[in-house]
């Protein structure tokens, strides 16, 4: 068996693997367009900001691990052109050379890429965004040599490179077109404590402020956002993500309502023996039970598990995700799970949002902090989604995250047996707290 | 209606407070034996080490908020000393005087005791123990005066007051009969990467080492130890605790197999308008489904705040817990849930243990750490427990927590949607690498 894998980060890396254990007999190549794999794009920010010295310690395991100890081959450097399913083929591009691969599986991991706003001027000298390593070196030659920043769109990427370049000295200027950071996973509510709790920090935030234009004023790069202008020497565009379902499509895979590709549990596109796996498809969420898509990479590599266990011919299938994300900015914790009271009404669910303030050790003891929860909670009570703020929020999140597919109430939170001891967590725990906030009785 | 309240630990004040909130014209008494209430025992140590300066402190909230704002009436530095069921009257010893007081519903919330092992010379003047926050003043003086402190039992207590009283710079021995520390909580394996990480403790552990017997020596206490000898300025005991059941016992309430009252999932005793919560209560094991006794503070305050709502007419069950502990201990985060595999053993369960050692966080962030989890797994593939040790061990073990009542098996750990970002957690999350383990698939 001949299995050819499209995209070496972590979805593609883990399929190749996961079918060199269960088929040790296979051949297995996976053509990359880098010179990286297994890569952690969500380590880059940190390279930028000098945290970690080299690009190659964003790699899981270097190249010569996957050839020597797993016999996986990679054609690096290599840009997969065509997918020709009727003939079992792919079509790809390395240097000057067209060449052809026949696969028995293909699993497909393309990934996700920048999604540029419609704003005029970004394709002036100086814009850049990131989505890749390669970009990331970009990136970091560019700020060092910098002044003055400004960063487009203050979601999860916007908000860890400012905290990256600010922590090299660099003047930031963080424009958002909502009022309040992490618009997407975070309602207005929660996104106003997380102002509040930035306001001590080393970058300057314009929430509320959409960037009109930018354009360019002698070797400056000008951007005007909202009644004002402003010189910089580099801008950087986070403004979301879109899936690359282009060679797939192109090939007739079926592309989801979500705009990525469609997938069944086992992780097949409609195309016979071709898989799909990680920031390029959707996949169930499990609190809604329809399709989302998910670009996380917690969820990315779980799906290259299953992806690659199927196409060995271990059947076994992906449940869904409840789109957890976290992150820790300018000191602060934040992570949410399931659904924004905001995306819950926009998709017809009948929510409201509950916000309670605890505190994430015993009250007495030294270094004692606040920990905000908050619940979107359904109509009949079934807890949607949860976003938290503060030290320990993703232990409250990750618990929830872990009841959203049982259709938790306010019950399975308080009785959620979640440990207690000084040091490290109050005696009601906030997660409790939570749940006793939307419980009648308890 | 009247309530009458034994016992002011978190529990009874919780299902007074609970009482309040559903019947507001009710009368509510509580009698208690010291003079907090509403008591954080698990900060004593803290206090003895001087973390804490005040133990008033270590009050969830002082006795006056109870009796001006939530109007219930407490009688403290009262001993009850008799319960008549048939007459519905509580006898309580107040100072040289005995009183009555009829009830409507009673809630007894006595908690635990220390036990003493069978060690001779417990008996002499300078060995202590303390399940109460008088006894942790007592301790503290003691220690001060002390240069050299023997504690007998590596267990929570034991290991939580051998970093404190090394905090303030004494010579700390601790004895454990156990081969490791915190022996009912951690199996031998996982014992063993606690020894080794205790290794740089300011602290003499003597594992594997029984107390043979407690002599004295002029002024000092001489403690026979394996098949040496020490003299010590002071002994601290901590064996065990045991349920506080004498008083309810003597009513005629039933006690479980545990030791501890037998109870309802209302927290009804046999005896009739008499309920029972905290520490000295037995209830369902939802790993098991069997009773057992679970004496942990976050346990506890639920059972009264379920005793409080039954008895004040709202029906509600308790579903049981789990068992969740957790410690921080010389710095070194531990905690566990559900069975050990020793104790599954036990008790019949045909279990293997299973143990990984992951990162805490991403591989190439500064700090990042490593973190040990062992699943207790059953034949068909439950997960019936699971035990953690490192900086995050918490934050698993409640994942696992939330899971063990649904009777988790790998799957459930592998795609439970745990949060990343490179700060907080590693891609593969320890749970997830975890219960990969035992999938024969993923």
């Amino acid at each position: 068996m001949r299995a050819v894998v499209i995209g070496g980060g972590p979805a593609g890396m883990a399929a190749a693997s996961r079918i060199r254990k269960h088929r040790p007999e296979s051949e297995i190549i996976v053509i990359e367009k880098t010179k990286y794999v297994s890569f952690a794009l969500c380590g880059i920010p940190y390279y930028v900001g000098g945290v970690i010295k080299s690009l190659d310690d964003l790699m899981y395991y270097p190249p010569s691990f996957f050839v020597e100890k797993r016999r996986i081959d990679l054609e690096l450097e290599a840009v997969a052109e065509r997918i020709l399913p009727a003939e079992k083929k792919v079509v790809y591009r390395k240097g000057d050379e067209v060449r052809e691969l026949e696969y028995d599986v293909l699993i497909v991991a393309t990934g996700a890429r920048s999604r540029l706003p419609p704003i005029p001027g970004l394709d002036n000298e100086g814009v850049l965004s990131a989505h890749h390593l390669d970009e990331g070196e970009e990136i970091r030659r560019r700020v060092l040599k910098s002044r003055r920043v400004a960063i487009i769109g203050a979601g999860l990427n916007g908000m860890e490179f400012a905290e990256n370049i600010a922590r090299l000295g660099k003047e930031v200027h963080v424009f958002e077109y909502f009022g309040w950071p992490l618009p997407k996973g975070l309602d207005e509510d929660m996104g106003e404590v997380m102002k509040e709790l930035l306001s001590s920090a080393e970058v300057k935030f314009h929430f509320g402020t959409p960037v009109r234009e930018v354009g360019r004023t002698g070797e400056a790069l000008r951007v005007e956002a909202g009644d004002s202008s402003m010189n910089v020497d580099l801008v950087l565009v986070f403004a979301g993500v879109e899936p690359n379902v282009d060679l797939l499509r192109e090939a007739g895979a079926e592309v989801g309502e979500t705009g990525a590709i469609k997938v069944d549990s086992k992780m097949r596109t409609n195309l016979v023996d071709i898989y799909a796996a990680g920031d390029n498809v959707e996949a169930v969420n499990r609190v809604t039970g329809r399709p989302d898509w998910m670009p996380f990479a917690q969820i990315a590599n779980k799906m290259g598990l299953v992806a690659g266990s199927n196409a060995a011919g271990k059947e076994t299938d992906f449940p869904g995700a409840v789109r957890t994300w976290t992150a820790e900015v300018f000191g602060i914790e934040v992570a949410g799970t399931g659904l924004t009271e905001r995306e819950a009404k926009e998709k017809g669910f009948d929510v409201k949002g509950v916000m309670i303030k605890g505190r994430n050790k015993a009250h007495y003891m030294p270094g004692s902090g606040y920990l905000w929860v908050k619940l979107v909670v359904s109509e009949d009570g079934t807890v949607m989604g949860v976003q938290s703020i503060g030290k320990g929020a993703l232990a409250r999140v990750n618990v929830a995250a872990t009841l959203l597919p049982y259709k938790p109430k306010s019950r399975d939170l308080i009785f959620a047996d979640v440990g207690y001891a000084p040091p490290l967590a109050p005696v009601w725990d906030p997660i409790v707290v939570a749940g006793r906030k939307i419980d009648p009785v308890l």
